[in-house]
């Protein structure tokens, strides 16, 4: 089969590799139908993610036909078509029973990352029965690649994290496809207001057809504090969402917070912030961080059947597995490509 | 009267002024039975407050008898003996109406601090009914005063906050009088293991007395943070409070905690503090601020009328109020005095 | 002025009367703009409602002008257009303290019941700071009335207490005022599917338009439920909230929740109802009762002001407050009638 | 092996049986160190529960040392020491998901009820890794066998349902073991008062050692009404938790709560109740019921190991296996024998 590897520091090559089986009685082996890059990726090839070793092949989100399975899966079959979930969960230890499962003690995020990934013909996925999920009727093959992680890390890091309600003024740093993620799920608990957040005019006007109700260009921090302070009378947001990963767009968020507010940051840091802890100390804030665990996917599958929200218009663009390296090409120049999401095809 | 006014930074004096009186409907007068300092009262002295006004009476908390009430009081009468809440609540602003009483938008901490406080023979309380408390049987004056201020700040900031469950491993740096009162208040949840960390071995010590299962003393923070890693397994603490208000004691709070951990800052901080952000925002942590609400006064009223929690214990000298002076040369020497809480008594 | 009095069982008078004045700091007197009526001023001409004195005032929602204010008022002032709240609150008894309104020491459900009401020229409102609430641009006045009592009923007794979540399945039993009620504001929510279920075609094919996604007309109880459970693959619902308040209806409710469900009555109940524990003991259920506290005004405000629902279209009727009798008329015969909400307008 | 076996209604046989063996990867087989009887025993004995079969080894409680393994069980190993849950968990259908083993897809209850039990030598356990427990030090054998079942269903269905939090007013009905067990762990959240009611005085006078401030023979239902009325000054009380499962103490319970009252039902109810909803749809009440899911064992297993309550004393009388019919026959007559939890010994 042929998969997408990881070759160190910049380098990334489409290799021919051994097709992966059934090791454990709990995995599946997938064939991948369509899979997507994620900015995560970029950061592995940059050579961040030390972790990530010589070889492995990268991607965590795709969805396909299950190849095969061990003898001790009982919820999916050879055949069935699903969704495979960015973060593996064994069911069973302390965190996976408190739901937490991207601290699994045997899973969390290992996929493209610990053991080989979704950016291949077939992916080796172990404790299939809660890392798997079938896709309901109503959901689109597109949508349903959104479900694999960037819907449930907008959901629950952003706007679970984040205590959205409605009526609420929400601010999203950062119009990306997480912080398009974010909109669109914070929209499932009615907020007034959304202010979107970014350098990038394009995507600010993109934003505005997934929900947004303002948007501003943060080229002038300062400004963008004042702006966000005049739209709510001068009392602050109820929730700011980080969703870029820069101390920059952290402090934006820790300025604009009403007393009671709440910050749920969902960017990838790369360096620490400075906490304004001398003003925040008396404002009753609450600040959250953290990894995705899936555990909202039964929700996601039954508010995309429903029609609640259109992800599909997350995808901006669509290649075939044999260019996956022009696809990679395009999401890195997101900006100039004007892309959000790309689909990989492998049929 | 006799009152203790704030005269310019490091500076305070016994001073005689006119006795307050009814302004609006709402006000009581209260006479003073007891009072104490409060580590906020050394930082206004010291000039870090610039809010406060020199002349201004301080002290925000205490116990007494109404002296008078305007017409529209509806819940305390001439004669009935009261806890006075460190914070003043209208009960119909937009944040009283959400129990957020510590923004009120016409109270919040406004005694000692913008209007005449309780280090006083009598003080002015606006909005009497929603910052007034009658005193139930089996409550002694002394528990009272606790009550004004420091129990509800550890109970709310710290360990609701903080989220404390029954068989959490809970880590306290600080064994100061707040910190105290964390512990205390701690225990109405039954949490497994309660560490008190500090740098005062004496304290330490005394924490054990308050329910503390294990104590550290941080003079080396590394050390410090090894051991409570040791004492949990590797796998960190569910819950930190910070109840000093430095970057060093914030440090050990952030680099402690267990996936889902939540870190509860009761501190006052003067400067920022350097979150470690690029570990953290793959750990499913909580950060959380605040100044008291004294929503929480009901519930202290009926666990310490019940006996739940000794708190009487908290007070480690008596005073006259004409030795007020004394009383504040003893707390400012804490550690040297083996003081706690201090309680003025005036009569 | 005139008013609509309570004339004895059955009787209900359009009668001359003395304007009320202001008698305590906190009141405050309202011209009435618009009011409407509710199927509870038809159970207290029905005799239903005993506490109701002979010569009272009917009525218990509306909006209107601000004719005078007490000394005490701080939020409102001469002039002010306001909303009228059904629930009366002081905002310093233990149960306002706790949001819990409708259980207010000196207030409550007063209005229209042990005081005068609103179906009346002007009305005296006490506790004025929490009684009334002034209207944000961006709401109709038809929609301002909605807020008095039946959106914040439908939103906190069913949909809040029935824990509406993003892709629930949710019953409501009673496609009446109250029902309509529930089902627009649980869409804030976000659920999966909403099941209408009443006995009134009409009123059921109205309910697609205010986003019902299923209907099923009740005649037959047995039918419905097999319908119901059809509907959930054998599941059961998340949700069933029951807004009629007879045996048979909630018996339906209290027949369809699957484990864990949740079965919020919001109906007004005269007896009592064979609650089958025999089968629910073991299903992990929770059933709710309340009267409204309009603790959710503040958020209705806010979602309503932002457009998130469109709550005119509840209103089906006008009429001019001098033919205030022939919209009784019209409201009881609502089947008929195809009404819903009447609006009776005083200018 | 020896096994006591269900032999229709009304009999019960110590049988020669099988040793059970591993089905499935995930299965585990136990050998029994001690076992307990459980009221449910009884309805089964009595042929209230016609899903189980003749020939079905009872019991659903126990600790014991693992025998073997299948090769997909990976939290336990031949020889260690295990707590048995009542509630078999497979821990990946959409009910485990949500903690909610009580409904298992392939488990729940099924231990002693659709599939042997461990009233037996041995017992073969299904999802071995969802479904049993280490034990941690400091829990003696006596009290890991109250983690079975009666620990978690008291804190869960009683104390956590019912929502009890600090300063409450605790009402529980019945004090026999589960009544004893909500009591018990009630006191993780610090209740100001906890009344206990019962119609044996003996048992009355055993709860005071467990915990209770105040007890109440409820001989005469009214008056025990009035008596708690008099105790809480007129309001009513905070949670009622019904630990009997008879019409007339659900009616104690739905009687004497409070505005905004919990009332959890504990106790396995044969037939309907009368459901006061005329005079309780405007109280704003909560009802709750259920089966365990053990969801809390962890946070048991570490209070306990931790010394929070102690729970050995809800053990009154110790037998060998040998004399099993025996320790039925105390249990059976609880009252006169003043039996509260029976063990049983392997050994």
């Amino acid at each position: 089969m042929k998969a997408l590897v990881y070759a160190g520091p910049g380098k990334k090559e489409l290799r021919e590799m051994e097709k992966p089986t059934i090791i454990n009685d709990g995995d599946a082996v997938v064939k991948l139908l369509k899979t997507t890059i994620c900015g995560t990726d970029l950061h592995i090839l940059g050579g961040d993610v030390p972790a990530v070793k010589e070889g492995t092949v990268l991607g965590h989100e795709g969805i396909g036909i299950v190849e095969s399975v061990g003898s001790g899966v009982k919820n999916f079959k050879v055949g069935d078509k699903v969704i495979i979930s960015c973060v593996t969960a064994c069911g069973t230890c302390d965190n996976c029973k408190k739901a937490l499962y991207a601290h699994c003690a045997d899973g969390g995020w290992i996929l493209g990352h610990l053991i080989n990934g979704t950016q291949s013909e077939y992916v080796h996925i172990p404790h299939a029965d809660n890392s798997l999920y079938h896709i309901p009727q109503g959901i689109s093959d597109d949508a349903a690649v959104m479900i694999s992680d960037i819907l449930p890390t907008g959901l629950e890091i952003g706007v679970l994290n984040g205590q959205v309600k409605p009526g609420d003024t929400v601010v999203i740093v950062g119009a990306g496809p997480i912080g398009m993620s974010v909109l669109l799920t914070a929209q499932f608990y009615s907020p007034a207001q959304i202010i979107m957040v970014d350098l990038d005019d394009n995507r600010l006007e993109e934003s505005k057809r997934f929900g947004a109700t303002h948007t501003i260009n943060s080229r002038d921090a300062e400004a963008t504090i004042k702006e966000i302070f005049e739209l709510t009378n001068g009392r602050g947001v109820d929730v700011a969402i980080e969703a870029v990963g820069f101390p920059a767009t952290f402090d934006i968020c820790q300025k604009i917070l009403a007393p009671g507010g709440h910050l749920a940051n969902v960017g990838v840091h790369g360096k620490s912030v400075d906490l304004q802890l001398q003003d925040l100390w008396i404002r009753n804030v609450t600040i959250t961080t953290g990894l995705v665990s899936t555990s909202s996917t039964p929700m996601l599958l039954k508010t995309l059947a429903s029609g609640k929200i259109k992800v599909e218009e997350l995808v901006t663009h669509n290649f075939k597995f044999e260019n996956m390296l022009e696809a990679y090409e395009t999401f890195q120049n997101a900006s100039k490509e004007k892309a959000l999401k790309v689909i990989i095809d492998f049929e």
